[in-house]
């Protein structure tokens, strides 16, 4: 089964594919998006859009996992989240993938074992469960937790005879 | 020219197609689209955009203008808003539309002469720009303001010499 994580953000987009085969997890293919501030707002919003499902058609991953709403105080910042999560959500609804969230308390959990990880610790662990090291974007490697968190859940929820989430 | 208007929020999403034929506004189509909060969130976001590439293929605008940025003090409210917002603008720059952003201010003076207009009196004035009394929804009145307030920019920039507002 291919994974796709996805963590959008208002300045960057992370995303990272994870192939799980038996017990073992690879790295496909991990990036972000990120476009300069010069291209118009409802350009990068499409384009952020038009990679992912560039991204899917190419690795076919079956499900997609994304990170969940962080309710962030300031207005604008979720303003601008929105429109990147909606671009992403549109691509995969669109593109037939199964779609799941998880907050950024579980995802750190999954990954780093505890909820106050910071994104550098994030980073190594992700490294170490894929046994990778050419990770170097930070919005790459949190996109790649959570899609080892998902594949965490998958496995949780296989082993106690519930498969599905949504 | 066809106009497509639209007025995106976090619980209904209003639309209105109008077109110009000299000095005479006509209203194409109009309405809302509106989800059952039981249906999943990432569904409704994707059920916008495919209810607008929708419209678009259907009534073939050339533009689209949409209300700009509302910033609300309520971080998770501008989050939703995001997302059908983000949802819209994907669908305007796939169907290859030139794409137009207004102020609520802008348009409000554009239709009722000030800013302070509310949304009633934005739909009685919708009205009688259209000659139409048809319109029910107060979301869709919205975003046939917008469409209004788009070509009205338009008539005043055709006539200035100037014709690009991005």
């Amino acid at each position: 089964m291919i994974v796709l994580g996805v963590d959008p953000g208002s300045r960057a987009t992370g995303y990272g594919l994870i192939e799980k085969k038996g017990g073992t997890l690879g790295c496909i293919a991990a990036g972000e998006v990120k476009w300069s501030s010069e291209v118009p707002f409802f350009e990068r919003v499409h384009g952020i859009y038009r990679k992912m499902v560039e991204i899917m058609r190419r690795f076919e991953p079956q499900e997609m996992a994304i990170e969940d709403v962080f309710f962030s105080k300031n207005a604008k910042s979720s303003l601008k989240l929105g429109h990147a999560r909606g671009a992403v959500l549109v691509a995969g609804v669109e593109c037939g993938l199964r779609i799941f969230e998880y907050s950024p308390l579980e995802i750190k959990k999954a990954v780093a074992g505890f909820g106050g990880a910071g994104k550098e610790q994030v980073q190594s662990m992700v490294k170490c469960h894929l046994r990778q090291d050419s990770i170097s974007s930070l919005d790459a490697s949190d996109a790649l937790a959570v899609a080892i968190c998902h594949l965490n859940w998958v496995r949780y929820e296989y082993e106690a005879g519930r498969v599905s989430r949504t």
